[in-house]
């Protein structure tokens, strides 16, 4: 008999097959129960009220770039990062079977997919780009409505998902296609045991205000530069309330336990008018 | 009779009657021909191709953030900028003459437009939000197919152009809602003469890469705060074909004819892989 082990449940924008459903799946392993949301928001909320243990939300694509709402709700929610991974984005033209290439006319998907496969459409000047609000759910769409002249663009897994044909594999313009999720838990949540083999940094991320002065930002990044701390991502979002002034949201390589970043930390929070850690997490 | 003047084409995103649109009257005046295009991309090409001898595009809003695509484009074209205006941003319900508010089921708008009216839309809970491509075409659409249960949240300005009536207006979450807008014009153009009144200093807009090492945003910005140069914005997008690595998006208070500007470029040039001034233009 196998060991006996706590399922989770994780919530994450998208319809059942999406690249988010992926990163869940690695994150929290095949048994996982996943609950598919409309919105970002609401993956957030379903945390936040407790009627999931995690979370899943992709932050950056390295073609298309940080997904900014998330940033947004991060500061908005009071959730952690406990995790992140990085999931290879491979594009397909996915279609109801009996449904040939030759008769596609619309191609239905997100818009980031769409965007990331503008070679394959501008050599397919006959397949009409239709934005929808998933990759996976315009595989859904298709083959619910049984559309005999469209196509989506989705994940492999959800051709399977959803019983489709995979007419072409791999369409997307660029294969260094990545995005980059985070695996969220309340902050008063017990920690998670994750697989985390072959992990042997730490990574934190921040987010924080500076007082709207020549030379802030600079002074706020000595805290870590001074220190020989990492940056691998600065992020910047405007701040509410505050027109043509900015948040900061920052990644550094290193642990919240040790002491050179608690020390940077201790810094900023003299420059900073707001500071908070959003997660601390293995890399 | 009025002195002769020459009129300016220009071309922007969007319908007549979009904020772009205000945007264009604003910089080169009220008898400026304007080429509306659907596509950011059409605006920089129609600049490129000499079918316009100006663009104007969106570059930030106070409220949504950076207008992320324009600053690839920015990098993508060789255009420079010459100036920037703020538009302040009033959103109103707007419907076809005897279409009253009782009756409204569905409110047509830009995704961006739909999101700054989030508070009016959840009061009116009846009214389906539906994302649609544009603000103006919004009004134009409702109007051209005589839609009897629908409105469309647009420029007070759209209202007129299409003959339609302002149901509510102001219906914005935050008066704090501006958009920045660049005018561009080809390099090798010459000068045109704006109207600058009340304007008194100088930006300087660029990008640069900086070299993928610890501390090499700090050491880039350094270039700037040791000569006591104000930056106003930092945008960050990803690196294409570098996965995780970064393009910096720097607006400096400071003109180019200025030697410590100069002398700050030039201690980029040092720490930089690449640096590329975008425009320097009156503030």
């Amino acid at each position: 008999m196998p060991p006996k082990t706590r399922l989770h449940r994780a919530a994450f924008q998208g319809e059942l097959g999406a690249f988010s459903h992926e990163a869940a799946l690695r994150f929290l392993g095949r048994n996982c129960v996943v609950q598919p949301c409309q919105r970002f928001e609401e993956v957030f909320a379903a945390l936040q009220d407790g009627k999931v243990d995690a979370a899943v939300i992709p932050i950056e694509n390295t073609l298309h770039g940080s997904v900014h709402e998330n940033y947004d709700h991060l500061l908005q929610f009071d959730h952690t990062i406990i995790a992140e991974t990085n999931v290879r984005i491979v594009h397909n033209l996915i279609a109801p079977p009996g449904v040939g290439y030759k008769a596609i006319r619309r191609v239905f998907s997100h818009p980031v997919a769409l965007n990331q496969c503008l070679r394959f459409l501008a050599e397919n000047p006959a397949m009409e780009r239709v934005p929808f609000y998933d990759t996976a759910g315009s595989v859904k769409m298709v083959m619910e409505q049984g559309l005999t002249d469209a196509a989506a663009i989705a994940s492999a897994v959800s051709a399977g998902i959803y019983g489709a044909r995979i007419l072409r594999r791999s369409i997307e313009d660029d294969r260094q296609n990545f995005t980059r999720f985070f695996l969220l838990r309340r902050n008063n949540q017990r920690p998670l045991q994750l697989d985390e083999t072959g992990k042997k940094g730490w990574k934190t991320s921040l987010v924080f205000t500076t007082r709207n002065q020549a030379g802030s930002l600079f002074k706020a990044l000595s805290a870590f530069a001074l220190r020989d701390l990492s940056l691998t991502k600065i992020e910047s979002r405007p701040l509410r309330g505050k027109p043509w002034e900015y948040l900061f949201y920052v990644d550094l390589l290193g642990s919240v336990e040790e002491q050179r970043v608690q020390r940077a930390l201790g810094h900023l929070q003299e420059l900073a008018d707001m500071l908070r850690v959003l997660g601390c997490y293995r890399v």
